[in-house]
């Protein structure tokens, strides 16, 4: 087994997102759930989007997300993902390298042009999201390359990703490249929809081929079609090597066999929580990578979630490192 | 004369933003003026871009801004500047029709992209831009159309707009048919660096064709070459029949004929300057077109300025409407 040159390879949707401000009318209107992410085809983008109030454009999607966080946090980072070979596409490509990010994927020729997420945000803070998948629906088996993931300590993988068709056989083939290399597997659930979506497919995976489960809440209940938090909580310990789930501001529970840790949430102050769960991973992640103990795992996820919540925008604002090397416990 | 279909006519050069977060380290390497604007060609553009720190992307364009917040505060209001015909260029067309401005302009196919500005914002929260001209310099004489112009109370011109070499006919093509119908014509000067590269054209421009002229203390005392506000401020009273001069935090003063009448600024938690001058233009304008006294005027453009300086962006995130109406003095 050579030396990884990668701490984390992320795999996900590469998205560009347009944030803009709109009243609990606008949502109903256009048939949205607040809170929710949908996706939403072609015609609806074009027809979301011209009814839209002015927006503001930046880099998003989730696994992207924890890929510049923990970027950020010192991590050695690559990210596979699909964009167009068009201005949005350049605008992810530049923003992710940016980041630290390595970005091999090739851009997409003459097909869908880059994804984007319509994000209205309401006066009460919340984000209601309508994805048009684009060029992330071209990912396929062929842009994971076998000799990447062996170099990289982890995979991990957004759950959001198992909504372009061709995304599935590419997650099976990163996992069995990374174990055949003798690493590890991380998924993330994204969110309960997607969840709800995929659920037969996700227990799957997870049962099969998943080292490292990121969840929250609403997320786990949903997989395991559990009522109460704890009792899906059981059921990933006996799926999973390690189970990192998350509960807003009641912190977050790590299951590893018959230990189970319980993190305190980072006091914040909350502006936009969007990409909470993402950086929560970058942190955690960061650290395990790192050889961290578990608990300064935790420690770590939610002093990166804490600060990502603390603005608008899901990518780190501050230098946390400093603060990141002082924990001891 | 026809009834007027607009209040303001504005036109500029139409660029999307990119701000990113750097140290000053940053812009001495890459030889940058701190606080100034700059003219950047492709090279230089596509070199600094991949140097840049992650950015998030907005529209934005000195008329442009003025034209959005005046349509946000109930003006009816026109915008003429050239896109391209390319993804950025759509969300530039998109953000001002949704801001409730009409654009009318075709976009250019088949030649440079659609502008852009690399805004970076140091720590103590200044501004540096640089300015990829892209498609702006496509923007001709042919673009103004007289019937057009013919049907805006005030047509605006952005100082920037001297860049592109074919503006300025473009300039005197649209001061000369607003007068013909009986219009009137509007200047800001921008920004003194810019005064600086096109003084005489300025100049002559001012003392032929300008009815009302914008400008902050730095660019009347560059414009006229005078050491103080006062002098300059004199020869602007000279050369045009309104002057609204702005101040920062010292307010503004408007001269008109032998009448000086000083504004006070609004209080405001300074987060990001940039658009002050063009929310202070937006609110004047707002209220001069539909009316009101000179000094309730001014007063409108303070409280525009307050509130756009306020957070960050050049637009106005709330609506000011009901605080306008109730202006009394």
């Amino acid at each position: 087994m050579t030396e990884p040159t990668y701490d984390i390879l992320g795999i996900g949707n590469a998205i560009v997102d347009v944030v803009a401000a709109a009243e609990d009318q606008f949502l109903s209107r256009h048939d949205m759930h607040k809170g929710a992410m949908r996706l939403i085809d072609t015609a609806r983008a074009d027809a979301l989007y011209a009814a839209m109030p002015p927006g503001r454009e930046s880099s998003g999607g989730s696994a992207a997300n924890t890929c510049a966080v923990a970027a950020g946090l010192g991590a050695r980072v690559a990210y596979v993902g699909k964009v167009a070979d068009d201005q949005l596409g350049r605008v992810f490509r530049h923003d992710i390298n940016a980041a630290g990010v390595h970005f091999p994927t090739d851009p997409l020729t003459g097909g869908a042009p880059t994804a984007r997420c319509l994000i209205l945000v309401t006066p009460d803070g919340q984000r209601t999201m309508n994805t048009f998948l684009g060029a992330c629906v071209a990912l396929e088996p062929a842009d994971v390359h076998p000799h990447l993931i062996a170099l990289a300590k982890v995979t991990y993988l957004e759950g959001y990703l198992f909504d372009p068709p061709a995304a599935q056989a590419a997650f099976y083939k990163a996992a069995d490249a990374a174990h055949a290399a003798g690493r590890q597997v991380a998924l993330s659930l994204s969110d309960p929809f997607c969840v709800d979506r995929h659920r037969e497919a996700f227990r799957k995976l997870v049962a099969s081929h998943v080292d490292i489960l990121f969840a929250n809440e609403a997320e786990i209940t949903s997989l395991y079609e559990q009522n109460t938090f704890e009792a899906a909580a059981e059921m990933a310990r006996a799926d999973v090597e390690l189970a990192v789930l998350t509960r807003s501001e009641a912190g977050s529970v790590i299951l590893h066999e018959g230990t189970t840790l319980e993190i305190a949430a980072e006091p914040a102050r909350v502006v936009d929580t969007t990409g909470a769960g993402d950086a929560y991973a970058a942190g955690f992640l960061t650290g395990y990578t790192g050889g961290k103990p578990l608990s300064i795992c935790g420690r770590m996820g939610s002093i990166a979630a804490a600060e990502v919540i603390g603005h608008y925008g899901a990518r780190l604002t501050r230098d946390l490192r400093p603060r990141m090397a002082a924990i001891t416990h």
